[in-house]
């Protein structure tokens, strides 16, 4: 039985995930620098092991095969995303990745290097070659996919999401915050104005921030019996749905940036412990893409850990750990609801954080469509970012279009990933106060049974078994829709 | 080429190595209880896909034109080395294998659980059955290897010793250790009476004794940019050579139990931390054998670090950091010199060590022959005892031929290493104080580098291009030789 040898080889590819992902999280973690060339080499061999298997001719006859015999659903969707995942990998000539990977390494190299001596000039050609290879990458995956070019890009990192809905979405969204924005600032001003909020007097010791962030982890609901928090420079959710490793990192002047990072981390480990065990090793049972996974750290962070009654919960929790005189929830929500336009994506706060990725969105868009020469995105950058957000990156190339690591690695497609995934946090938030009108209430009490029961039946447990956008259209009832996001900006800075 | 499909398959080999070595070292240090399933899976898939790539028929015919290809010394070396674990991985037929698997799994798991209740009669079937798929398996491998049975299953942990050298140089040891033990514990006796030794007064934190533990690894040669320490329940040394991964556990009423099991797996790690990079993928660059490995242990603790001159060093470093008020080089050498007879080999000492060893090597050597019969072995085993250490295991199984997992685990053969490393350990010591005349001078300076030096050149370098006896031939100028071991013993212990 085909389906029979397409399991085989599904246990085989988890097994060699499983490594990689370990190798990957041992890297971050424990492993001395000396290491790191083998390990770079055995991870790379044990890569190309495991596209070697996945890619091979017989296995497109396998899917044929199995494709015609009598199969129950969960086995169907099984092997309708193996396919599409065969397809996607497979449509690039070996020939090819090996020139595009080769690219990749050299140009983050060089943007590792230049970003940091504010150098465009010398990235660029580098950077030009970059954006040719992925303009090639995207007209052959758009023949083979028969989608448009950046269609097929996006593809790679939210399956089933199309430019055109995208697009409508981002505009409705890119015009609201345009107002949006000042009035809410304003607010803020008003704010501090009336009830200046008190400063949260550090130091805060490294293993109390710990204690304080395994707690809440586990009150919203890790599994700490499969998972655990470690320490690493750049924070990730890492590891196998069976075992989910997550770091952070702490600095001891402040313990927010910390937490809210736990916090958002768990949201990607939550999703990654409930993904269904049937057929585990099968990719239908892997979490649905970039844009659904960052849905559920965002749904955890933003929904979720800065809301009011959040802190009510949390609060007290905090107090008895770290301490904290006289700070009141009120104080805490001025530090988890600050709003400040500024250079830096990663820095941004969620209601600015999307004008950073329209315009990356917008440029990316016109790059790999061939609308926009590599030379001309700073300038096109500095227009965006003085109509957006009023701030001018003439001349700093650092702080505007080198400041990122995705273009100069090659994903162009990914960026949308994020604002749509806190759209449809939003959307959902306001699906799950529909279904269960006390969700708030249990927040308070830092119970997230009915909450996580509603995230499981509708988010986790599909898996990757539907295209994102049916997800989300079965569990809150319509396609993406940008009010939901900007009711939710409204409701907690217009206040 | 044949030689570069060799050399291709010894990348990949290498490569699964590298992560299920490491898979098992974070199993042991980090992971969570929930994902030991998962894990063991992924281990599992891996391991049978490194033995299929590497048993494969087409891999005899590529080694078979490689031997006539235009190799150097060294290719030379490693087509013959991985010619040798070829035939070995592929003398059993997988049918055999995986009925061994099995037996071996039940077996190690009724010994976890009857072990604890002293139940010999209900292990006895599982036993026997275990022992009847040894006799088959050194049958087959001494047919194919054209060895005897025992000498077969000796090969697959000390390559190139045999039944009648160790057997040789166990009679002579044993027949001195007679005479020897009851002489030296009336030595210890005046020892005490003359000078009570002083209590090592605790408790030791976890912290100071890492602190020390850390500082004396880095002093005898343990490269820290290619290797860690770490805490697990059972303390090894794993990992790769790029990055051996060292782990210990801490009690805080006492620290030598901990530090000189530091000091002994780092004599692990610094062989394989030296072991030649050159072809490292291949199985000749390979730490040869178990034997061998336990040379390089026993050589980093009993005949550096357990010598008076070692102390003049390592006691103002442990002063310095545990406190240690008014103990005397003389009051450690009375701890890390303490001899007893015991009924558990793991907690002997290292003179009463090696009847513990031979106990098991002539018990296993009957049991494998068919001269002794499952059923008998506690008889046999008492009476041994009896003979040896003067003491009596009757109706005691636990403490008797219960207590170790090698026999459940199917390893026979595996014991002499032991003791074949303390010798071979002695001998080595031997050698580098003719070689090097300052040696204990330079120890008790904390100065490994001479000694270091003539163990890369003589040992670590050699890696697995020659059998074991080759290796302690070239390197010592003769076979082992039970007398550098005793001359050993009684300079230590007869003062």
């Amino acid at each position: 039985m085909s389906f029979a040898e397409l399991d085989h080889l599904c246990r085989r590819l988890e097994a060699l995930d499983h490594a990689q992902s370990m190798l990957g999280v041992d890297e971050a973690v424990n492993m001395p620098e000396g290491g790191g060339e083998k390990r770079a080499e055995a991870v790379s061999v044990l890569a190309s092991m495991a596209h070697e298997m996945a890619s091979a001719p017989h296995v497109a006859e396998w899917i044929a095969k199995a494709e015609s015999e009598d199969l129950d659903d969960a086995q169907k969707a099984a092997v309708a995303e193996f396919k599409r995942s065969y397809i996607n990998r497979t449509c690039l000539s070996s020939d090819f990745v090996a020139r595009q990977v080769n690219a990749r390494m050299r140009c983050e190299q060089l943007w590792r290097q230049l970003r940091a001596k504010n150098d465009w000039n010398d990235f660029l050609p580098s950077f030009e070659n970059i954006v040719s290879l992925a303009r090639e990458e995207a007209a052959r995956r758009a023949e083979v996919l028969k989608l448009s070019p950046y269609d097929a890009m996006v593809e790679q990192y939210d399956p089933g999401s199309r430019t055109a809905e995208i697009a409508a979405v981002f505009a409705d969204l890119k015009s609201f915050l345009k107002g949006f924005i000042p009035e809410a600032l304003e607010a803020q001003e008003r704010r501090r104005a009336t009830r200046p909020p008190k400063v949260l007097q550090g130091p805060f010791p490294i293993e109390k921030q710990k204690a304080l962030g395994l707690e809440l982890m586990k009150a919203v609901g890790f599994d700490f019996h499969h998972g655990r928090l470690d320490i690493s420079h750049h924070p990730f959710c890492g590891g196998v749905p069976s075992d989910v490793r997550m770091t952070t990192r702490y600095r001891t002047d402040e313990f927010l940036s910390s937490l809210m990072g736990i916090l958002h981390e768990t949201g990607h480990g939550l999703y990654e412990q409930n993904l269904p065990h049937d057929l585990g090793h099968w990719p239908s049972a892997r979490a649905r893409g970039m844009a659904a996974h960052e849905s559920q750290s965002l749904f955890q962070e933003m929904q979720l850990s800065r809301r009011p009654e959040f802190w009510q919960f949390a609060l007290p929790k905090a107090r008895a750990i770290l301490g904290l005189d006289g700070v009141e929830v009120e104080d805490m929500l001025a530090q988890v609801h600050h709003m400040e336009r500024g250079f830096i994506r990663v820095d941004a706060d969620e209601a600015t954080y999307p004008l950073h990725v329209i315009l990356r969105f917008e440029i990316e868009q016109a790059l790999v469509t061939g609308k926009l020469a590599p030379k001309d995105v700073p300038d096109a950058w500095d227009a965006k970012m003085r109509e957006y957000l009023g701030l001018s990156t003439a001349g700093n190339y650092r702080d505007g279009p080198m400041q990122d690591v995705h273009w100069p690695s090659g994903a162009f497609g990914y960026f949308p990933s994020y604002t749509l995934g806190a759209m449809m946090a939003a959307q959902q938030w306001a699906a799950v106060e529909r279904a269960i009108p006390e969700a708030s209430a249990q927040i308070a009490q830092g119970n997230f049974h009915a909450i996580n029961a509603w995230r499981r039946e509708h988010i986790w447990s599909k898996a990757s078994t539907l295209p994102t956008p049916e997800i989300m259209r079965q569990a809150t009832g319509e396609p993406l829709n940008a009010r939901y996001f900007e009711a939710h900006l409204k409701a907690r800075y217009l206040q």
